[in-house]
């Protein structure tokens, strides 16, 4: 069987026999078929100092405009591969081809918005962030502030449910602002990842020490971090909490970004009525929410307010949904399947669990679907990890209380709550934050009122907030979908970081430092921020 | 002896006998003479519930427009009460008349210079950041960002040496932002953040709830915070540490902002000649920033890199002024006083012991002053906490060794040394990042590459860069005067934080959240950026 190696300190690394040869091996979540295997990679202070050391240099040796022209290239090199990288996540990902395409695409997607983006930071060693602000009415001093790359490596510890946007989403925005990246994928989806990592390499558009991949353990990654490093994680709250307590990294002030599980949320408005094209939109999220990648989004809906008096239609519609979808679960190599597996045994066995614990609330029954399904389109009888589309309710009661399951729990798979709650007014839908902080919400309304309250009532719980209403109900994106223009991340549960969301996204990457001095001095430097 | 209460949940606490009642005896640091007691609070987590559940609501009932007019009319009282602060400030915390002013001038300037902010960030509930942004050619759907008052309490703990600006310059951005304040200053000169509480709430200015005031150990208060909550540490370096590891702040991801110690530098260009107003400059901001405060500023020059051809034209001129000071230190009471004591007699055992730790590198050697010095100006024999201002001088080899002493240790009192570097070209500098990250550095050339150059070479490890040249010499201000126009905050061992720095340093208090939506819908609720 091959063995997916890691690409570190400027080549292919020979998996070494011995001690550290613990491997993994990697099976399509469908079949249970093995694909390959993953070794464990030594020496990770070497890497660091490596990326540090040559590929920070050579980045930063590029200008902006020069580095935002490799993010174009690499995107279109990406693209060339695209059937080949579908065929990969398919059989490997347990993703169906839509699944595959919005991983792709997604990753493409962020690579050519920030080469976008790069023409307007201005061609400097620095990104200009404000106007100079005089300190006082009658002094000539004045402060400034930059963005200037920082001096570390980007290390990329990435989620299994999307090795290529999780990835190359991140890396771009660490190569604009001019740092060099050592990624590590999750295991159980990183051939992927590989993939993706060997046409990188082959390539040769990211300077030297710039990329590093890293397959299998972090081992002692973080160990080897320091004051300019940057380590951006997505993954589950759990392993948050150890990197985010890494003593070392607390030790350095090493700077953290968290995206981590939340339960977001999707929130009907009083005026959603039965046949409009928004209640339609509503359907159509909801559905596309719960089973896309098998429900394996960090942003897919997991609860779904509704009005009580809306609530019989709601779920009569989206149970319908459901039902045609749940029969087109399976294996993703075939066609007309629609919902695949979850990524792992152990996936699937907390998706069961987490139901369990979900239904272990008194009020919270099941409307749809079969925690112990067994039998799925074109897959052999008892293998791999698909999991039936699962719709849950809550009482109102249960849905008002702060220390249910439902605002607690998180099942990684396609399964959602519908929770009533008094739709009249927009500060009602604030049980939401019982969640503790999430990425995403979604207002569908076309009562302008509630929708500003909605915004001011919600916002400070939400990394993004999207407001659906009837006119542009026909091109609404569903809510989990993650462009690299908006701000991704949330508060608390969320993990507390931002990622994406234009220059903010950049920041990570970038120390701000204020220039302090004289009027002329400071203009003869930067120039007017205007004319950049 | 009077006993200084917290001021929580709605009133000044009566101190509890018994268990809780361990007090802390504050002194005049030059004196030793008692002034009051500090008690111990309890029942912390009311007090986080009151200032979420009371303060949050009723600040954010108000505009910003109010929020910045409170600022304004709280800025008013202060300066209003300015003389009799002063007093407090000169014998509570060994202020020289000049350093209490400096402290207190600068609470009441951050406060004006965000009132002045408010002015420009409309007046709805959120903060407009940027105009919306389509997320791709063909799609009316746009994302824009808003900042929103987070919905937990700001608890401040403040560092001894600063106890108005540092209380009040993190107070008002805070209430700006709409977030209410738990502030906790330094027990051993709160007796006049103590004071300056007092006057708020006299003032009534603040809604109920919006201000607490926690005197003496923050006991369990850490344990109470959640998901919406912020920290604001300033102090050492070691507490900070033990802050962003807490447990409960790591479990909930409650934001945490450090500024700690740093190894503040500053850098003579080739170009500095000995007569020149620049010259002069160096020698005058270096006096200060070794003396001021007592040396004891988390801004203070500690480093000062002198081209190997200047080292002794600068250390003569600065050995003569700091003579000059040096023969002025002692009681701040008394009249000419320029250099007053430290703020603990632990601070004075800490100042010897680091001086030591400095001189314990080959290569390292005293300048000028006696660490051990006991005599001081007014000052009955052998009281008090003065310190004889010291200036140390290391080789060229130890200061270009990452590993020397003088890149580690902090002398938090009237201690510098200076570092012989090859001026010729800015990189050379570079060597102030041993120190691992600092709050500002300043360099001094009219070199107008060096200048750029050495923008790009030390920004990554700065909060804030001083360039200072011929022209503006006479109006420059010294490196260690924090502008509220400026970040505040280092990375790495500076804490990685920031704060103050205008919009910058309300980002800590308000969550960003992007806003997505129909191009049509976000204008009807937000207008256009540019019309508020």
């Amino acid at each position: 069987m091959r063995t997916l190696s890691s690409y570190l300190v400027g080549s292919w690394q020979q998996q070494q026999p011995g001690a550290n040869d613990r491997r993994t091996v990697l099976v399509n979540p469908a079949t249970e078929e093995p694909l390959a295997e993953v070794g464990r990679a030594a020496e990770l202070g070497r890497a660091v100092a490596y990326g540090r050391d040559v590929g920070g240099p050579a980045l930063r040796a590029m200008s902006i405009r020069d580095r935002g022209e490799l993010l174009q290239k690499l995107a279109k090199k990406l693209h060339e591969r695209r059937e080949e990288l579908i065929e990969v996540a398919i059989k490997s990902g347990g993703n169906t081809r839509g699944d595959a395409k919005f991983d792709i695409d997604g990753a493409t997607g962020v690579l050519a918005a920030y080469a976008r983006l790069a023409r307007d930071l201005g061609d400097g060693p620095w990104v200009i962030e404000d106007e100079a602000a005089p300190i006082m009415r009658t002094s000539k001093i004045r402060v400034q502030h930059v963005l200037l790359p920082r001096r570390g490596v980007a290390v990329h510890i990435n989620a299994f449910n999307f090795p290529a946007w999780g990835m190359i989403g991140k890396a771009a925005v660490a190569w604009l602002a001019g740092v060099p990246v050592l990624s590590k994928p999750a295991t159980s989806t990183s051939m992927l990842a590989h993939r993706i990592a060997e046409i990188i390499v082959e390539s040769g558009l990211v300077p030297e020490g710039g990329f590093q991949l890293l397959m299998g353990s972090a081992g002692d990654l973080l160990d080897h971090l320091g004051p300019q490093d940057v380590v951006a994680f997505t993954g589950s709250a759990r392993v948050g909490a150890i990197i985010r307590g890494h003593k070392n990294l607390v030790a350095n002030n090493t700077r953290v970004n968290i995206e981590a599980d939340s339960l977001n949320a999707v929130v009907l408005g009083p005026d959603v009525e039965e046949g409009s094209e928004l209640f339609d939109l509503v359907i159509r999220d909801c559905a596309v929410e719960i089973t896309q990648k098998a429900g394996q989004k960090c942003t897919a809906t997991r609860r779904i307010l509704v009005p009580l008096a809306r609530l019989e239609e709601v779920r009569e519609a989206l149970v319908e949904r459901l039902n045609d979808l749940a029969e087109r679960a399976g294996n993703p190599a075939s066609k007309g399947v629609r919902v695949g597996p979850l990524a792992t045994a152990q996936q699937l066995q907390d998706a069961r669990a987490g139901v369990a614990q979900l239904l272990a609330d008194d009020g919270v029954s099941i409307v749809r679907g079969d925690p112990q399904r067994a039998e799925f389109t074109d897959i052999p009888g008892g293998k791999g990890y698909c999991f039936d589309p699962v719709l849950l309710e809550a009482t109102a009661e249960r849905a008002a209380d702060p220390k249910a399951s439902v605002h607690a729990v998180e099942v990684f798979g396609p399964v959602s709550t519908l929770l009533p709650y008094d739709g009249s007014v927009a500060q009602a839908a604030e049980l939401i934050s019982y969640g503790g902080g999430s990425l995403v919400s979604t207002v569908y309304s076309d009562d302008r009122k509630f929708t500003a309250a909605a915004i001011a009532a919600l916002g400070p719980f939400l990394g993004r907030l999207v407001i659906a209403d009837e006119k542009h109900a026909g091109g609404s994106f569903s809510p989990g979908c993650v462009f690299p223009q908006g701000n991704h991340g949330g508060p608390g549960r969320a993990g507390s970081g931002e990622e994406l969301g234009g220059l903010g996204g950049l920041r990570l990457y970038l120390q701000r430092t204020a220039i302090q001095g004289g009027a002329g001095q400071l203009a003869r430097i930067f120039g007017k921020k205007q004319d950049k």
